[in-house]
């Protein structure tokens, strides 16, 4: 399946990721070590679980953000390591739950670990990373961030929840699906931005700013993300093209498809995601409606005005390689669909 | 003062706002018959005051969209006409509370309440008519449309709460100025489209797009309102063109142009809307730097992003000239800055 996504703006992303990355090299790579520490345990299952999604080669983009923000603002300690590592953790441990949630094989394109350990280690290991998030957070001591990361916990959770009640409903209006996606992505990414900041002792104004790009960033990548889901590869997504649709999630393709649609479109997308049932060639039938509607290339569209948000949001920051390599970040992300 | 913003989508506003108004004519009749014998008191000075302001010309846009959202849904009642009358009731009394707060002289091309009678009558007066609304609201007798309007009172004087703690602050970032325009503006826009659909009887899914119309619809209407201020003509505006400015309201134009200006700018921004210290010219050369800045169109644009959304919302409707005439509603709101 090739991509059917256009984009305009391939000059700004020439950038790409790998700024951000050479830039954080040396603190990620300590950020590892802690990630392999801290999933030490005398229940071998813990490291076992633990290590197969982290060992996985995910980007790591979310204790990336933590470093780069704090860099940006000056931070001189250590504290940086323990929270990207932290933010990490949070993520893995909601990727186990969502796979027991969504009922997934797969995931970065390995076997799910719940595949390979059931559904109950998957949960409780997650719940163990958790915990070890947590613990991390007090050890560097900053209540303004434990209250920001803890807070974050419980708002991804609400959108979860948020995600499972407008399951499989196709009237979900776009305002609603950003509600989720608020929660269930971009608070994270949100708050790995602001930590940076605020251990490093910067301004309200520098900590909403960072907070403000981390939010934007989050949205326009969950955006780019459900619309690969339709229109990428499988390399590009270390997952199937049409898991989402296969499960019957809600994404703004779909969205928007819905209500563009004609009375005999908006029965096959309740057919195949409201009441669950597939037929071969429907994965086809949902991309042709999504190009006949543009609803891919204006997901996209909608995830660039995102993206500028994130941008300006930085605005007040003044020019440095560390601001520049998350400006380029923001653009790989778009651009990603390439 | 000329406009100094440019459109590219001239053609898809041919419609205009006429439509709307044309079909919404007769009920919207009855709508100010009822407002007229609602603002009737013994108490002289309250029909005085309500009336200066109510019979100084404003579009009346906010009844009119409840009066076509229950028409889009088929409303075949009465109940209309009494939610319209207390959707403005409820904007005129925000509009009286908002002078005071701002300390202004104009409004509407005339002098405002609080200049001809007093800060303590237009904060009275405008309690009388919120008062007034909700035993409107309650004669109507829909247990969620009260939920919805009461709510929507509640969030609107947060939203003016937010509005003067972020005041005069120049590192105001853009989701903070979005939270603040969600609540001052468009929840009254959301709440007039979602009360159409709930007297219909309507499903949640039909109440969640008017209310995400509304909603979007609200937010491109304040993000232009924005605009106008620095880059239209008092004609347009029915006041001054750099009200906000004299004010020190941080406005979205303001927000991208101090993320994007150098030391030096933002040194003029903080002194003129931070420190409130405006000299001669200052208007000329706050202008000057939103030109430099692209933060007029950008701002402009950012408002396309939220009309898309108000009318991919409407999608779920069949064709009728109403809808068309809601569509036509969310171009016109955003082509006024012509």
């Amino acid at each position: 399946m090739g991509v059917v996504v256009a984009f305009e703006d391939k000059d700004t992303s020439q950038g790409g990721i790998e700024p951000l990355v050479g830039l954080t090299r040396a603190d990620m790579e300590r950020v590892n070590a802690m990630i392999l520490s801290r999933t030490g345990s005398e229940v071998t299952m813990i490291p076992e679980v633990a290590n197969h999604l982290i060992s996985s080669g995910g980007k790591r983009l979310r204790p990336m953000l933590t470093l780069a923000t704090a860099a940006l603002c000056g931070y001189r300690g250590e504290g940086h390591v323990k929270l990207a590592a932290s933010v990490e953790f949070m993520h893995t441990a909601t990727l186990l739950h969502d796979d027991v949630v969504d009922e997934s094989d797969m995931r970065r394109g390995k076997a799910a670990a719940r595949m390979l350990w059931g559904n109950e280690a998957s949960v409780l290991v997650g719940d163990f990373l958790l915990g070890q998030a947590f613990k991390m957070m007090v050890e560097v001591g900053s209540l303004r961030a434990l209250d920001i990361l803890s807070t974050a916990a419980a708002v991804i959770a609400e959108g979860e929840v948020m995600q499972l009640a407008a399951a499989k409903n196709t009237e979900t209006t776009e305002d609603e699906y950003l509600a989720v996606i608020r929660g269930k992505t971009a608070e994270l990414f949100a708050a790995a931005c602001e930590v940076g900041p605020v251990i490093a002792g910067s301004s309200k104004g520098e900590a909403a700013a960072c907070r403000s790009y981390g939010l934007n960033l989050g949205i326009a990548f969950q955006l780019v993300d459900d619309a690969l889901d339709y229109g990428g590869s499988a390399g590009q997504l270390g997952k199937n093209v049409g898991d989402d649709f296969r499960e019957g999630k809600i994404t703004l393709p779909v969205v928007l498809s819905f209500r563009r649609g004609n009375a005999e479109e908006r029965a096959f997308w309740r057919r195949t995601l409201q009441e669950g049932e597939v037929r071969d060639g429907d994965l086809a039938e949902a991309q042709a409606l999504m190009r006949k509607h543009g609803a891919l290339a204006d997901t996209i569209e909608r995830a660039r005005h995102y993206a500028k948000m994130a941008k300006d949001a930085l605005g007040l920051y003044p020019s440095s390689p560390m601001k520049q390599a998350l400006n380029d970040a923001v653009d790989f992300c778009v651009a990603r669909a390439h």
